[in-house]
């Protein structure tokens, strides 16, 4: 059976991504090694806008989200958390492990955190060392305005530290104009790449908080990783492979360009919103994102039931909601190596399954929707 | 050119593990990962010769050396640390870098500690939490004796940490048999993978340490760890890709089974010494291991140049000396998916390059050794 992955990370690989892991596997510290490392974090800085140092770490997400906390802070610092889904939560516990005092700004699931909460809460504690976001939070399809964050951040002594792992690639997210001072990221997502890599972008602001941050920390400190990064080296040993994939994944973004990237993501997350409404789903958020759309699912279907038939029948791999929206929410990736075709296999997929749940679809209504998909991709892809 | 890697890691891929590699990614919150998954951690108690658990994380091996230090330990708690080499440091910074009070044992580079020294200082300091040491030294090419240093650590109510990253599957090491509370491994060794995945067996005494561990930690968290594994699960996303791969080099090694591939490192390591003494090395340690040989060049050769000669000119890969033997030492690695032609041909382009650095060597002794290594092999080798 075909098999495809709808869902927020892992994404699909590429061809050239696939061929690049296969390779016989070279040693690191080697001119032919560091080569690609040059080019990797050259493409790296395209990706993130930036002109800022960006390390990369052998590990999850959630290893460069803990890099972040302890190069930044010391105990008992206080830091700004906006928690709303499971990815914002888990900066407030990463920090309350390390004893930093956390504000958390509890944005109500699904929707987007206010600015204003930010500034407010910057005016009050003044002391505040690191603001942590998230650009597109996975749990809930929702993208938060980094723009209007970063500017009230900036005027701040604060660091403004968001959480990109799902969204860097998919989502706009201009890290040197807007000021964003330490950008976290993961391999799985947009960047068409195994997990197994994550990354953290460093300011001069952020630079400086580094400096004097007390936290412990070894394999994590940015302070040795700087010292190996001005040698276009690494502090351990780097997953190799995963490295040199990289580097073919970077110059595929880099031929497509970051701005037909984003466009392709763009049409692909408004096609599913489409094809899902006319299905009879209830978006869950006003604020979209382009990695994932969550959904409730129509009257009478659980969507634990969805997710286990579309996975086991079709072949096509989509999410569940979490936490408390386990089995209320599907959430749909439009995620990284994703073209119409799989669009529209998931839509036509989740069309089948639904009616095979006792749930009856309108099959017209879902066609329009595929064809809509294809009319505005082709209309609005670079040739 | 074709290229040969006989480093201490990263080491060569089989083609079941680079195809593995190439495998369109799945999702890992699946059926058919969790099927895999489990395939691993049978393999790895296997590997490591355990029924402890055995938790897997996305990181280099420093990233499992840093969980076992945060996760046994509290900060002011007193360790020992057997420093005999650039990885035995490393185990003191690790511990310095969380305000764990290291005692540490400054063994001479090219030597194994004395296990009476760990016995004399276990009995002297009475509060001692941990014992950290290695198994086989990388930079210097030594094996410790940790079944004598179980025997002693068990007694007393320390935990044995042993840093087996270069080791595993290339030494003897019967976790269970001889008492070890926790075993570091690193995948890219005699595992036959790229380097990304770091692994760390836990013992009952082990656990209980953990319990009352106050050290801060999240990403390398073992009680949240534990909780995943119990359901065949991981916290953080895992390198799917890797995973995959690893599956398939645990059943090439049981395949072979342990005992046979610690034979064939065996062989490996005797002749390539013997072939190095015959051209007129100087071996570096008297305690050998089945990893690398460490090795002074001959006289007038200088290690730097060597190296650089056998990679640029005969695409063959070898250690430098590390630290303050740079220059001074070759490391020749016989480690992982290797076999007598890898041997042969890395002994032949050595003679070769010395013979162009100006060294005389007499290509009969070289000839000789290399048909040694032939003999050996074939007939101590299973068919």
């Amino acid at each position: 059976m075909k098999k495809y992955l709808l869902t927020p990370g892992p994404t699909p690989l590429p061809d050239e991504v696939r061929k690049a892991l296969a390779l016989p596997i070279i040693h690191h510290r080697t001119p032919e090694f560091q080569k690609i490392f040059i080019r990797v974090n050259e493409g790296l800085k395209y990706l993130f806008q930036t002109q800022n140092d960006i390390f990369t770490f052998a590990g999850s997400g959630t290893a460069a989200m803990e890099a972040a906390v302890v190069n930044l802070l010391s105990a008992n610092d206080t830091a700004i958390a906006v928690c709303g889904g499971k990815f914002g939560e888990r900066w407030r516990e990463i920090c309350q492990a390390y004893n930093v005092k956390v504000i958390s700004i509890d944005v109500e699931w699904g929707k987007a955190v206010e600015p204003a909460e930010i500034k407010r809460l910057l005016a009050e504690h003044k002391e505040t060392k690191a603001v942590f976001t998230t650009l597109c939070e996975t749990s809930t399809g929702v993208t938060n305005d980094i723009k209007t964050i970063a500017e009230i951040v900036k005027a701040s002594p604060a660091a403004l530290v968001v959480d990109a792992v799902s969204g860097l690639g998919a989502e706009e997210l201009q890290t040197d104009k807007w000021g964003v001072d330490c950008v976290v990221a993961g391999s799985q997502k947009a960047m068409m790449l195994p997990p197994g890599l994550s990354f953290c972008s460093i300011s001069p602001k952020a630079r400086k908080a580094i400096e004097s941050s007390k936290l412990p920390k070894y394999y994590f400190d940015l302070r040795k990783a700087k010292k190996a990064l001005d040698k276009s080296d690494t502090t351990f040993t780097p997953p190799v492979s995963l490295i040199v994939a990289l580097a073919e994944a970077l110059d595929l973004i880099k031929k497509e360009g970051l701005e037909n990237v984003f466009k392709r993501h763009k049409i692909m997350a408004e096609s599913a919103r489409g094809a899902l409404l006319a299905l009879g789903f209830k978006l869950f958020s006003e604020t979209f994102c382009n990695v994932v759309t969550a959904a409730y699912t129509p009257e009478g279907i659980d969507s634990t039931q969805l997710v286990k038939l579309l996975r086991d029948k079709y072949g096509v791999s989509i999410a569940n909601g979490q936490e408390q929206f386990k089995g209320k929410l599907i959430r749909l990736a439009h995620l990284g190596y994703i073209q119409p075709s799989d669009i529209i296999t998931g839509i036509s997929a989740i069309e089948k399954a639904l009616s095979e749940l006792g749930y009856k679809v309108e099959s017209k209504k879902s066609v329009h929707a595929a064809e809509r998909i294809f009319d505005n991709y082709f209309k609005g892809a670079k040739k």
